[in-house]
């Protein structure tokens, strides 16, 4: 499904002299003529030290994208293809983060774009949405009811969407190829990813694959996703022989960024994780509570989905050597969250 | 007053085999011991184009921080400056972006940080003051009143000001060196930057005034303060044979980063703007207004005070010629103004 009638390649020697941009891998990026590119030189986020419990990790700060999260990884692959096809009008459907990211490169495009989202999403990221010049349609009930509003709307118009479209994994695959540059062309032992359509596992399980089958790095790493036990199918499914059922509990959670109940991909996900020997983890919301607190402590301010996968770095390092080189990262900024975040403050009687 | 004991070196070999941060410039940078810094790899933000009026410049993402804003290219250095005198308590006065970032990286020193704020400053920012965990300490009145209660704090502990500090100048000066460095180790041929207390116009100064000395670029750029007209102090006195008179006129404005009725170093930033050639110019709300909305059309995300240096840029252009090489800054996200910006959309019945 991802499979592309092409073959990336990767001049190492080109690309360390390019900008620090997605678009230093162009030979990677499957978009044919440069005149489609839509760019904010997005990318080439720091990969940074974070110590937790005496292990020394590296987390990626996707938090520092012009949209505030990683989505504009996928959303400049995917709106570029669209531009390239002479398309002048796409509809997505999102909650928060990739409608913003999708109605951003949609305006640097000059791309009409109408954004389905539920009527009850917070005020901050659908005002976001319509500063870009979006049309934005609320719409009322469940996640499930937008969906099925946005599939309507797309019988007539390109339905460029963040799940479905192979373009936008192309783009979050630049994810994996900046963290093996960074780490001198060599693969982490392991990626902590979080996960709710997989967005961003599947692309660094592409990027990776890429750049194993061209001879950049010598082995695949072991793929740990991590999802909210509030909202956990994949996990649950990991549990039950790696099969999904529809029967998931679904509590509320912090972490709203991952809160999926019926991925799309699901079982791909669940492939990419069992072939690369890794593991799914799911943390409470206890957890995720501390460790967005620890975070802030700490001097970093991101959105609790971003705290959830530190979380879950935390339960998988219990079982890591010390030797393993560990990346995680950071998805979405704490800016998108602000409102949340002061909550956690009067629940707490001012102290947090 | 900026004069440090001390000479800058650039080794533009080896500063381009370094990762993209502000400390790839290591030996310009007054910090003696390595393991002082206090850094979040930030920096090297991307310089990207803009096409404004049929002109086309270069404008700086310096909204791409952490905290959401460019005064931690300044945090990073004066904390780190702090770290190595040992010292482990430090108070700051700020209504906004320079009391997150101070806040950041203490929290990353493991530095205690009192911030000082105006009570009527937005609860967003506050919000994330604290979430690092500073001390907040709200002070009613102005910002004049909160300038009073901070210098009284700082009787007995580290007055780690951003507007006096000049550790905090020679963080900031290293706009500069990426602008020059990302243009191929060239200076522009005009700088324009917003100015409240001058903390990145001086600090760009400095900036360009080091690589002429060092002999990496050949011209000092001509640098261009941009002031609300609401609150314009230093354009007023522009306009008075370049002397800072106290009778000031004060509006509100949308343009609350750069609301300074007497900046700290209002002669000296006078002085750097009238040395190299420039000019002060000022921008009504309306101008601020319109150029929010353009940017938003444009797909970027902005807060109103980055929208005022634009509009600026806007005026600056009908008096340059079109080959003259231009660069401007986005100072802070517009994720940090969404409450501000959700009202634009209420003023307008929906239409912004």
């Amino acid at each position: 499904m991802f499979d592309l009638d092409w073959i990336p390649r990767f001049d190492l020697q080109a690309i360390a002299q390019r900008p620090p941009t997605i678009w230093r891998y162009r030979e990677a990026l499957p978009i044919d003529n440069e005149e489609s590119i839509i760019s904010f030189d997005e990318g080439f986020t720091p990969l940074s030290r974070l110590v937790i419990d005496d292990h020394e990790i590296w987390v990626k700060q996707d938090h520092l994208f012009a949209s505030g999260s990683y989505k504009d990884r996928g959303a400049s692959l995917m709106i570029s293809k669209v531009n390239s096809l002479g398309i002048d009008h796409v509809v997505e459907d999102s909650s928060g983060n990739a409608g913003a990211a999708v109605a951003a490169y949609c305006a640097r495009a000059g791309i009409a774009c109408d954004i389905y989202a539920p009527a009850s999403t917070s005020a901050g990221k659908l005002t976001q949405i319509r500063w870009y010049g979006a049309q934005l349609c609320p719409i009322p009930g469940s996640r499930a009811d937008t969906s099925t509003a946005v599939m309507r709307a797309a019988d007539g118009i390109y339905y460029a969407s963040h799940s479905w479209n192979p373009y936008f994994f192309h783009g979050t695959k630049t994810w994996a190829f900046e963290v093996c540059e960074q780490l001198s062309w060599r693969a982490p032992d392991v990626a902590i990813l979080p996960v709710g359509n997989g967005t961003l596992l599947l692309g660094a399980a592409i990027g990776f694959s890429e750049l194993l089958t061209a001879g950049v790095i010598k082995q695949m790493p072991r793929l740990i996703g991590v999802q909210a036990l509030g909202c956990a199918p994949l996990y649950q499914a990991s549990l039950r022989g790696w099969q999904i059922t529809t029967d998931v509990a679904v509590l509320s959670t912090l972490a709203e960024g991952i809160a999926i109940t019926q991925p799309i991909r699901g079982q791909q996900i669940l492939d990419a994780v069992r072939k690369s020997g890794g593991a799914m983890v799911a943390v409470s919301e206890e957890e995720i509570h501390d460790t967005l607190r620890w975070l802030g402590h700490q001097g970093w301010y991101v959105e609790p989905t971003s705290a959830a996968t530190i979380a879950g770095v935390r339960q998988a390092l219990r079982h890591l050597d010390k030797d393993q080189i560990v990346v995680s990262t950071l998805t979405g900024h704490g800016l998108k969250s602000t409102g949340k975040i002061g909550h956690l403050f009067d629940d707490a009687s001012g102290e947090a």
